[in-house]
C-alpha cells in the first residue's frame, strides 16, 4: 500500500491489478484507515485517468452483492439523482416509465446533508416498506415494474467503507471518487439502462455547470465501460425543484404532477428523466418517447402505475387520491416579501438546510425525522414581488425552530428591483 | 480536525492555535491517525508557510519533556546531521568542541535505514551506558563537558506519533515537516547554541543541493524563531565520509583523526562543525574558532577529552588508547576493482545499506546490530585503480551474507577512463 500511495502521490497511474487488490484488502480490513486517507488526499490532488476510474468503480461495484436483474432481459432502468433540494423526479419518473413498460427495480437513498432522499420521501406513506427480502424486490418488479427500497447493506461495501472515511477527510470533492462511488452502486444494482441526473447550481454538489458536465461525462464513460446504456441529464438545482421541499409536502406535490397538475418545471425535468429511460428501453427516438412520457401523465396510466406501485409496496394508495389524508404539520408559518421586487436569487442549499432544521432532516445520523415538516415556495426565483406578500410556508411541528427559521428564510432570498435572467432547465445531456 | 485538512487542502494557512491544538489532540489521540494523514498528505501537496513551520515545531517540541540546561548559561551547544554513511563527525566534533569549553548534553539517535546513528556506533565501546538518569546526564555533562547519551522516550512525543505515520504514508518527503520534526527534538533537547550538518548527495537523504539549502534555511529560520543560535553546513554526502563505515570501524576512525591522523576530508568537516559551535558559545570569528578547533586535535586537548568523556559515561577508555583492543569481525574479505581506471562514482546509499547486510545495521527494528561489522574503503571516487586493486575490506561475522555483498559493492562503484571532477566537500554555511 505504500507503494501505491507513493505512485499516485507522485503523479503515476495505478494498474487495474493494483486497485483491485487494494479495494479488495482495505475492504477485508487489511489496509489501515490511515493508508487510505493519504492515498485518498493524493487523488483529490493527482486525480485520476479514466482506467483508473473504471478500475475503481468495477472493484467497488464487485465489493459486495450483486443484484441479479437478468430475468428481466434489457428492460431494466434506473435512475440517480446527484442530489438536489425539492428533488423529488424519482416519484414522477418511475412511475411514468413503469408505465410503458420499463423495469425498474431500484434501491434508493436517504437525506445526505441539506439534500432529501427518496427512501425518506416514500417512509412519509403509511404503510410503505422500504426493506424487501430480494425474492420480493424482484417478484414485485416482475408484477408491478416497480420495486423502490433501502440500498442493501452489502450493496458495495467497498464504497460505504471508503464515502465514510472520505466523508471525515476532506476527500469527498473528487470528480473521480464522486462518479466511481455513485457508479460502483448503479453496477451493482443490475439495471441495463442508467440515466443519471446531474444536479448543478446553488442547491447541489456540483456548483457549476463545468464541473456538472465533467462528472457527467465521467460516468457515462464508466457505465459504457461496463456495458450498460446511459445518458445524463444536467439540469438545473440554483433553485429548488417545484413548489414543496419535506418528505410529504414531496410526495403531495409528486402526486399532482401525475394526476396532469402542478409546478411546469417539476413536469418537464420528470418527464425528460423518464423519456430517457423508454428511449433507451425501446431504442426509440428520444422525441417519441417523451411524447409516450407526456401521454403517461395526461392519460392517468401513469398514476395509476403509482398507486398500483406503492400498494404493491405495503402502502395505502388512498393517500394518492386524497392527499389532504397525508398527516399535516401542526405548525405553518408564513414567511412575507421584504420589499418590492424581483426574487433575484434564492440559495437551495440554505432551503433545503432550513427543511433540516424544521424537522424534515437529519443532523445526526440517528436524528428521526418529521415527515410533515418542510417548506412550501409560493414564489421562486424569477417571480414579482410586493412587500408583504407570502413567498414561502413554513410547515414544523418543533415550535422553537421556527425564529430562525424565518430569518433564515430571509436572508436565503435576495429581492432586487431588476428582473433578473433564469438560467435554463436543462442543461445538457451527455452520452 | 476536518476544517483543518480543508485549509491545508484548499490551500489556505493555519492560526498558530489551530496547529497547538491540532498536535495537543493528537498527541493525546483524539485524532485519529486517519485525519492526520489526510492532513499530512495536503501538507505533501501544499507545503507549509514558514509562520506553520514555526508553530508546528513548537508545538512538537512542547509536547512532552524539555531538557533543562539553563544551569550552564549560554554554553550549551547542540550538533545534529541529517544523516550519511560513515558519518562518525559526532565522536570527533563532540569532544573538540569540549575541550574549547562548550557544554554539550546531547541525545542521539540510532541507525535509520542505510545511515548509521551515533548511539549504536558508542555502544562498540564496551562498557558506554546510552541511558543515563536526568540527574547523571547533567552532573556529567558539568564535569567533563559532554554526555551523549539515547533519545529519551517522552522527548517530543507528537513527533515520534507523527513520524511513524508519515513512515507509512509516504508523507516522509516534505522539507517542512522534515524541517519540524528535526528541529522539535532539537528545542526540546534545550542547547542554546545549534549546529546542523545537512548532508547531500548519493548517501544523503537529501539527493540534490537546492533541497539541502531549502531545508536548511528553514530548519535555520526555525531555530532562530526559538531564540536559539543555529548555523547549518551543507556537505558532501556523494561519497562516504572517511574511509570506515560500520560502528566499530567507524569509532576507531574517529580515535585516529583526534589522535591527529587519518582522512583528511574527515578532518576538515569534523573541525569546522567544531569551529561553528565554538564560534556561537565563545562569540568568536569561524576562522578563530576554526583555528582554535585544529590547535585541540594537534595538542592532544581534544583526545583527552574524548577518553575523559568515555570513561565518565562507564566506557573502557583503554580501547582508544590502542584500538587493535576492540572486537574484530571474523571474516575480512577484500574487493577487487575490476578494470584500470578512476572510480568515477561509489554509491554511498548502496556502501551503507550493503553495511546494514553485513550485519552493522538493522532491517527490522528489533535486530541486534553486529558492532564489528562494516567495510573499510581502500579507494574512493577520484582515485585511480589497476584492476585487481583492493578497493575495500568488507568485515562480517555472517558468512552467508559475504557473496551478495561483493557483488553488491562492485556494482555500486563505478570505473571509467576519465578522472572525475570532486565535489565541493562543504558547499555552504546557512546562517
Amino acid at each position: 500500500m505504500y507503494n501505491i500511495i507513493r505512485k499516485k502521490r507522485d503523479g503515476g497511474e495505478l494498474s487495474n491489478n493494483e486497485i483491485l487488490a487494494m479495494i479488495k484488502d482495505y475492504t477485508a480490513g487489511k489496509i489501515p484507515d490511515y493508508q487510505m486517507s493519504a492515498f485518498l488526499m493524493s487523488v483529490f490532488f493527482n486525480g485520476l485517468s479514466e482506467d483508473e476510474i473504471n478500475s475503481l468503480t468495477e472493484a467497488m461495484a464487485y465489493s459486495g452483492d450483486q443484484i441479479d436483474l437478468s430475468c428481466f432481459g434489457n428492460e431494466t432502468a434506473d435512475k440517480h439523482s446527484t442530489g438536489g433540494v425539492g428533488d423529488k423526479t424519482s416519484l414522477i419518473t418511475v412511475p411514468i416509465a413503469a408505465s410503458l413498460g420499463c423495469k425498474v427495480a431500484k434501491m434508493s437513498g436517504r437525506g445526505l446533508g441539506h439534500t432529501g432522499g427518496t427512501v425518506d420521501k416514500l417512509e412519509s406513506i403509511p404503510g410503505y416498506k422500504t426493506t424487501l427480502t430480494k425474492e420480493d424486490f424482484i417478484t414485485q418488479t416482475e408484477k408491478v415494474g416497480i420495486a423502490i427500497c433501502g440500498q442493501s447493506a452489502n450493496l458495495a461495501p467497498a464504497d460505504k467503507k471508503l464515502y465514510a472515511l472520505r466523508d471525515v477527510t476532506a476527500t469527498v470533492d473528487s470528480i473521480g471518487l464522486i462518479a466511481s462511488s455513485i457508479m460502483s452502486k448503479k453496477i451493482a444494482a443490475g439495471a441495463k439502462n442508467i440515466v443519471l441526473d446531474v444536479k448543478v447550481g446553488s442547491g447541489a454538489f456540483m456548483k457549476n455547470e463545468e464541473s456538472a458536465r465533467t462528472l457527467s461525462k465521467c460516468m457515462v464513460n464508466i457505465g459504457k465501460s461496463c456495458g450498460r446504456k446511459i445518458r445524463a441529464l444536467i439540469t438545473n438545482m440554483d433553485i429548488p425543484l417545484g413548489n414543496a421541499v419535506g418528505n410529504s409536502l414531496e410526495v403531495i406535490e409528486a402526486i399532482d404532477i401525475l394526476k396532469g397538475d402542478g409546478d411546469k418545471n417539476l413536469r418537464t425535468v420528470s418527464c425528460a428523466l423518464a423519456a430517457q429511460m423508454v428511449s433507451m428501453v425501446q431504442n426509440i427516438p428520444y422525441e417519441e418517447a417523451l411524447k409516450k412520457a407526456n401521454d403517461a401523465i395526461n392519460s392517468g396510466k401513469a398514476f395509476l402505475k403509482f398507486c398500483e406501485w406503492i400498494e404493491a409496496q405495503g402502502g395505502d394508495a388512498s393517500v394518492a387520491e386524497n392527499t389532504d389524508l397525508f398527516k399535516k404539520a401542526a405548525l405553518q408559518k408564513n414567511v412575507f416579501a421584504s420589499k418590492d421586487g424581483y426574487i433575484t436569487h434564492m440559495d437551495a442549499e440554505k432551503v433545503g438546510s432550513i427543511c433540516v432544521d424544521l424537522g424534515g432532516g437529519r443532523k445526526k445520523k440517528d436524528d428521526v425525522i418529521d415527515h410533515s415538516a418542510g417548506i412550501i415556495l409560493i414564489k421562486k426565483t424569477g417571480d414579482s414581488v410586493k412587500k408583504g406578500d407570502v413567498i414561502a410556508v413554513l410547515h414544523t411541528n418543533d415550535e422553537k425552530s421556527l425564529d430562525s427559521a424565518i430569518i433564515d428564510f430571509e436572508s436565503a432570498v435576495t429581492i432586487e428591483e431588476a428582473q433578473p435572467q433564469i438560467k435554463p432547465l436543462i442543461y445538457d445531456i451527455v452520452e
